[in-house]
């Protein structure tokens, strides 16, 4: 054993001698050991080399002393060919050192960090770059344990030009951390950067890009946030999440992203000329603004549906004398020259209650423009606002003005200039944002060779293939098929002997309504593994042929931890005869899984002992839930033991939108009956964002029982006919007061 | 690829032709292609022979016509080196089949049965035999994916010779069924197989041996079971379930297996010449008689402590008129020379309330001898017993006979003989098992080639290492470690900064207690996955460098389903400042994870915000808990927010022995009081079979609060001291009528 290591250490030291003869002072390695013995020894100027091919469980310490002329380098052999995967990361340490070209995949990070300008908590990076690097869905599988991928220390670093898309797992994506002195006043630079997909979390702990935490928060971070590109990072209510002071965030562009660039700890700080594109998608949020001293300039926003603390524009209430990690009050706010197009809700003296009862103070709102299609300004105001002086304002036209000086309403005629923003035809004499202002496109960020894809497939996006009701032949095609294709059934009887296990995207369709079955003969029928998500149409699924054991599941999630959100839709199917023996369920959600949606419709459930959805799996009340949105229309169910919906968001935190519930149009015959129904309720939601339950016939069933919890949940339960069923139940568990939401026209028979 | 599909056509014929110059028509073949082939042309005397090696997702079907003189086998090349692995089982159907020699390991079933003596319900096997086939833990992932390992169908089939070893998943190991014509009267012989050990499954399902179903229970099976030995087998409280009618279960040996082999359903059985070895070991039963013209002759108990269903010996009352899967009374039994050494408990008329009010009748209860050297005959009796005569038995000197008539009180010197049973000495006039009597050895049963090996790897079992407190050392030292290593910390502080994903059973002890403290720095200290078992010994533990996140867990179970149970031993540490946000716990239980058993002895802790034990994951009441057995004594708890243990078996069956709470001799102040701790209480018990509170000083905490639901839990709190803590709460959820438990000499000031 030492002889043979002997030996390696001396070819080694060969090929160092031999590349020493050389001024370039490269080294290529090509080994971890070999890595090793190379970074010991760095000298200014010195350029390490790893060569391409993929490199497992390799935790790289980057730890050496540049000089601004004669910095080291890190880099890949060919930029996007060195990949880096298993339990692998990066820590720099040291001064003026260059890491380009790596990617980060197929793996995540044996310790809290993937990227950190530090090697630990005495040795830090300063003036170093990370530029041109990729972190590909490097996410730990098990979802709620935590990670960040890049976190800078240290002073003056940078990182640029690079590549985060799609991490899955818990954890602020990159973070700047203000913990010591040595990484204060740091004068970084985060630029030209894709952000790309982030996935809702389903809980608080998915912000893109934090800076600062709440306790070194009144400290000046001075970094430079600019150029970069948001896409559709829908971790939590939080995109960025400013937290310290005299930070600039310039030009960045939020493409459907939900959530907002939120000024939430710090102090002057400068917001201007970013963009951010909504485009009507649920959530989407533009600039909320906490704290002192805070200008918001020249940024566009357009089609953002946000409200409350997600809403387009939003001055918070403060709390006087606030502790540092709660609100403190705005004062010297200057809000000038923005444009705001379709944006749904802008909110002053957003929060106010009886904590937070400072109004911002010392304020400007001037010369915004906001146009509107819906004949509204989308201003709410919550409290005292004579502290904001407003000037110089315009509305469109047929706007009432819900503030009744500093805003002008007058015809504007938006017009898409070459730069893809809107602006009003004619001179508006400086109001709204410049026309100089140039949207960062996706092309001109990140690493430049590395495709931006897309996250999901869409169902129905690939072939179609014809199955046949033999043996084991939906189970085969399944196998066989690729994400996005439909598989559609001849007529007749499929008994299903196999757990079919999903990670594609797939349709499953009756070629005939109503003269194909299928038999299920396990205790699951499909189990949605990661990169699973299934669509049923026209089938008549029954539960005759299960195992006579309690706790069968038609459908369920892996029960292996899922790092994917999934999503379910059925239609127009029967599901029959769940009844077997006890507790059989139609949807079991795992612990921790995620469905983007499920979305049940024009389906018929009928005899079915347990419940149809069960979102339900949170035992320890940290706000983990089980689905964003879960849709259930136009249904008839019969003798249905269990209730229509357990769904679950525990916890007090408000980091979250969802979960959302729409139940409609649906005729529902002696639901949650059964006595194994704990919470004795047809559909029972707690913690639930959203719920819009209409246009229901309930006839013999158990009532519908809503719980809220936090976050001004909004609830409508309108238009609903009950025969001898109870009255709907809402309770409030943890504001005070009568319950929030809306009952109206609801036929107690 | 027509093309070289033709080709491997013609090379496989080419060999079929050339064998088939021979009379042996002895087929080898080689890959799953050839066996299709060979399998669709079996003629009778044909013997199919699988080439040795490792069969990847093989699903063998198995179907021909042999006749008696000349059956059709299919047989290893060499028995025991051919192994189907990943996702393979057996089917046979048709007549006069034999198999022999194959082994499942490494992977598990994709249907559910892994060997399966029908093809379809309409194919079945008759006149076939299995032998010398190994399955060895093939169990799925998926601890509750329910499924059978051997099922018989058909007639006149014969299984044996065979190791059927650690089943971990749901499900009953080997079953009989008859459940239609073609399968009753079988006249199947199951014999000298090895029953391996089975672990506690922790709810329902884990049966080893089930003939027969309630639903064709009056039927007869005519199935004989002998000569088979059942080693620890602890699935749940039934270790053979006979569920029909004529069946003879003749000189098996139960090792250590906890449980009972249970007459349930089912009529004129013979059960004789079996040995039950409960060695003292909790919960070992022995024979629990229901139904009519029941034999139980000539067995051999010694050393069982079972109670109640799980006793030494049971006569159960039944119930009138009973539904075919109730319990049917029990008449004309005949219970004779039945030798009982020190067995706990015999329960006559077992079972008796409202519903099971049939008290056995015409039964006989003769010349069986009772030893104990506990001066007790063990039995007790819930109802009238006057339908059994009792007559000739003898019981050891100085115990008091239970009943009065019958029972004859002698001196009994007793004796080891060679075959390993204790008899009287002297001639007891065939009183008690006959000297004949022979139990199998494990040595003659189960596969020739097969090693029987121990399941689990001891504590301290391994080798002894130092490590040091470099960066990352304990890490790499578990990573070098052997299961059953010990590793001994030296003095000082270690960053760990990697969650441990353990995997050994592994000790680490600090070589001086007081001297070494462990600082993890992340979410989660050890993560313990399948074959991982934990022991700490003299340690700190500090949650200070812990992340800033809710939720932390210091030790906890995998994500990833368990499919193995683990042991967990804390003992002689102090665990410290679990506080840096809400929610840390000292040890959160994954889903569906499963201890044998988590001791925490003579350890401090202070400063939690969460709960010490949350084993509480079941959310859906199927009756599947987290732990067997819960040990917390001699510790000092200070500042807890949580609970010391959230316990909760759900459900309503009464299949399990667990969970058992013991929490003895411990000081808590301040503990249960976070506003997060849902049930208020220091400890929360739902479920629980067997608590044992003593001896405990509670100040200033949150009380106990203990929930019973089935299966007559056994609860006493005692000599407790509370101050300024309100009286422990124990309510019955279940049955009606007060609380059960045993509460006495508690001090509450």
């Amino acid at each position: 054993m030492q002889r043979s290591f002997s030996l390696i250490v001396f070819t080694y030291v060969a090929i160092v001698l031999f590349s020493q003869n050389t001024f370039a002072r490269e080294y290529l390695v090509k080994t971890q050991n070999e890595y090793k013995e190379v970074s010991s020894k760095l000298k200014a100027g010195d350029d390490v080399v790893l060569a391409n091919g993929i490199w497992i469980d390799f935790e790289i310490l980057f730890k050496a002393k540049g000089t601004e002329k004669q910095p080291v380098t890190l880099r890949a052999e060919t930029p996007g060919q060195v990949i880096l995967s298993g339990l692998s990361n990066l820590r720099l340490a040291g001064e003026y050192l260059v890491v380009s070209g790596l990617v980060f995949k197929d793996g995540y990070t044996p310790t809290g960090e993937v990227i950190s300008f530090r090697s630990n908590k005495d040795n830090l990076a300063n003036h170093s770059r990370v530029t041109e690097v990729v972190i590909d869905n490097y996410s730990n599988p098990e979802k709620f344990e935590q990670d960040k991928w890049v976190v800078m220390y240290g002073k003056h670093n940078r990182f640029d030009h690079s590549n985060l898309v799609g991490k899955k797992n818990a954890g602020v994506t990159m973070a700047v951390r203000l913990n010591t002195a040595e990484s204060q006043q740091n004068h970084h630079r985060i630029d030209h950067n894709y952000f790309g997909p982030r996935p809702i979390l389903g809980s608080n702990g998915g912000e893109t890009l934090r800076i600062g935490t709440s306790h070194y928060s009144l400290t000046d971070s001075f970094t430079t946030i600019e150029n970069n590109y948001f896409d559709r990072c829908n971790g939590e209510v939080e995109i960025i999440s400013n937290k310290s002071g005299k930070n600039q965030i310039l030009n960045n562009v939020f493409f459907e992203s939900r959530g907002t660039l939120t000024l939430r700890h710090g102090n002057g700080n400068l917001v201007e000329g970013n963009v951010f594109f909504g485009n009507g998608v649920d959530h989407t949020g533009g600039i909320r603004v906490i704290n002192s001293d805070q200008i918001i300039r020249n940024n566009y926003m357009e089609g953002l549906t946000g409200y409350r603390f997600g809403s387009g524009f939003t001055i918070m209430n403060g709390v006087p004398n606030s502790t540092i990690n709660r609100y403190h009050q705005v004062d010297n706010a200057l809000i000038e020259n923005n444009t705001l197009v379709n944006v749904d809700h802008i909110h002053f003296a957003a929060g106010s209650d009886a904590e937070r009862s400072a109004t911002p103070i010392n304020s400007k709102f001037q010369d915004n423009l906001i146009f509107s299609n819906k004949n509204t300004d989308g201003i709410s105001i919550f409290d005292d606002i004579s502290g904001v002086t407003f000037s110089g304002n315009l509305l469109s036209e047929g706007i009432n003005p819900s503030i009744s000086e500093g805003f002008k309403v007058t015809s504007l005629k938006m017009q898409r200039a070459k730069n893809g923003l809107l602006y009003p035809e004619g001179n508006m004499q400086n109001v709204g944002a410049g026309k100089t202002l140039t949207p960062i496109q996706k092309d001109q960020v990140g690493a430049s060779y590395y495709p931006k894809t897309e996250p999901d497939v869409a169902f129905d996006s690939g072939k179609v293939t014809q199955v046949k009701p033999t043996e084991n032949a939906l189970f085969n095609a399944i196998n066989n098929a690729s994400s996005g294709d439909v598989l559609i059934l001849e007529n007749g009887n499929y008994n299903i002997g196999k757990v079919i296990k999903l990670d594609k995207t797939i349709t499953i369709k009756a070629k005939n309504r109503k003269h194909v079955t299928l038999y299920p003969a396990r205790s699951t029928f499909v189990d949605i593994n990661n990169f699973g998500s299934l669509k049923l149409v026209n089938l008549i699924i029954s539960g005759k042929r299960a195992p006579d054991s309690a706790g069968n599941t038609l459908i369920r999630t892996s029960r292996v931890p899922m790092q994917r959100n999934f999503r379910l839709e059925i239609t127009g199917s029967i599901i029959e005869d769940l009844d077997v023996n006890h507790s059989f369920h139609l949807f079991d959600a795992g612990h921790r899984s995620f469905a983007d949606y499920i979305k049940i419709t024009k389906t018929t459930m009928s005899n079915i002992s347990g419940d149809i959805m069960r979102l339900n799996k949170e035992t320890d009340d940290l706000g983990i839930y089980n689905a964003e949105y879960i849709y259930f229309n136009d249904n008839l169910l019969e003798n249905v033991g269990g209730a229509v919906a357990k769904v679950y968001r525990g916890g007090t935190d408000e980091s979250t939108f969802g979960p959302h519930f729409i139940m409609s149009g649906n005729l529902l015959k002696n639901v949650g009956n059964g006595k194994r129904n704990k919470n004795a309720a047809s559909v029972y939601l707690h913690g639930v964002q959203v719920a819009q339950i209409s246009e229901n016939q309930l006839f013999d069933s158990a009532p519908i029982d809503i719980e809220h919890t936090v976050g001004e949940p909004v609830t409508a339960v309108i238009n609903n006919e009950m025969t001898n069923t109870s009255a709907p139940k809402v309770v409030e568990l943890i504001v005070k007061g009568p319950h929030t939401a809306t009952l109206e026209n609801n036929i107690v028979k």
